[in-house]
């Protein structure tokens, strides 16, 4: 049984499959029905022999050539990355950053739907941010069992992130994707992917620092 | 010669000094001067030798029985990060991710002033956004020289990521914080930070799919 299957694919492979939908769709806008591994490769700075295999695991097949159909190379690739349906994910933190990425429309294009703001914060509570009003954290739990929502997106300040995971765990969560700096614990039935814009922040200017050094300034 | 420069210092301590300040401050908050390495490491579900580790390096230096006192330790992390100046950085790409985190205040916390928003698309330029005109990129060369800003943040759709690198190259950045899924090519005297949003989304989705398998559903 060798059958392709969202799980066989490497989680690196998976990474780079939204780019690729982005270049399949700039080929289509351009009117033109096939695309090369190569002219993938080169429009996204990565080796040719890395896009074969990663079109290849999601079962996209090319002609020689040809290369790829777009329509079919969009459709494989969508599969892989389980876009086929949208999740449902509640909101924790409603502050700054959970306001940015809560008006960010990008996300439906990558299959997920905010569809409920918390924070424990009185001063937000009540309030309408993109048309969804911010409800208290107390509530998370309960509401995330009633309506089936399975996704939390953590956007609380490090220091309020261990307390406000136990709330989306209380609630049946399985997925927390982590914008907070807190590596958190949350047992073997939970995954957490985690997106850290303070610490990629001064690491950019850790890498600058250490460029100056490099050139004697 | 063994002083304690920012280079001295590994990227993944770098990373994680974020989330050391955040617990410092809530330290602050509650009232107490000292903080023990073992609460920290408690806090941010990290292993106390790894946070020992880490606070050396920034020069930290702890007592016996009380730990560091707060108003050192976070003068070490500042500067260990490079805090001390904040840093001016263009914005290219004022589309919804892009909107979304010029109104992200929590930026200029880690020292990163976004002083200028740039977009290609016409039906953009000129618009306000929290209170910053969108310019056309071509004008993004000239200001950045003009102005000295060193740092570009990358927030265009990855079909564009190329052609919007090379504007900023062209105006002389150093530094690109890059939200796109490309692999940018920059030569040897800029550096490149990445945040693929997309990229860290489709793995959450693969992590949940593949925890599913596991638990045989």
């Amino acid at each position: 049984m060798a059958m392709h299957t969202v799980e066989s694919i490497p989680l690196p492979t998976i990474r780079r499959y939204p780019s690729y939908v982005a270049i399949v769709h700039k080929a289509r806008q351009a009117g033109v029905t096939h695309i090369s591994s190569t002219a993938i490769a080169l429009e996204l700075g990565l080796e040719p022999i890395q896009v074969r295999k990663d079109l290849a695991a999601c079962g996209a097949v090319g002609r020689p050539r040809r290369g790829f159909a777009l329509k079919e190379l969009l459709k494989a690739l969508n599969k892989a990355m389980g876009l086929e349906n949208t999740r449902e994910a509640f909101l924790v933190g409603a502050g700054n950053l959970g306001s940015a990425l809560a008006g960010y429309k990008g996300f439906e294009r990558w299959g997920l739907r905010i569809v409920g703001l918390f924070d424990s914060s009185s001063r937000v509570i009540g309030k309408r941010i993109y048309g969804i009003e911010v409800l208290s954290t107390e509530r998370l739990p309960e509401l995330a069992h009633r309506m089936g929502v399975r996704l939390g997106i953590l956007t609380v300040p490090s220091e309020r992130a261990r307390q406000a995971a136990a709330l989306l765990l209380a609630g049946g969560i399985e997925g927390i994707w982590n914008f907070t700096g807190v590596r958190l614990q949350v047992g073997p039935h939970v995954v957490v992917e985690q997106v850290d814009l303070a610490a990629s922040l001064v690491a950019l200017y850790n890498k600058l620092s250490e460029q100056k050094e490099r050139r004697g300034e």
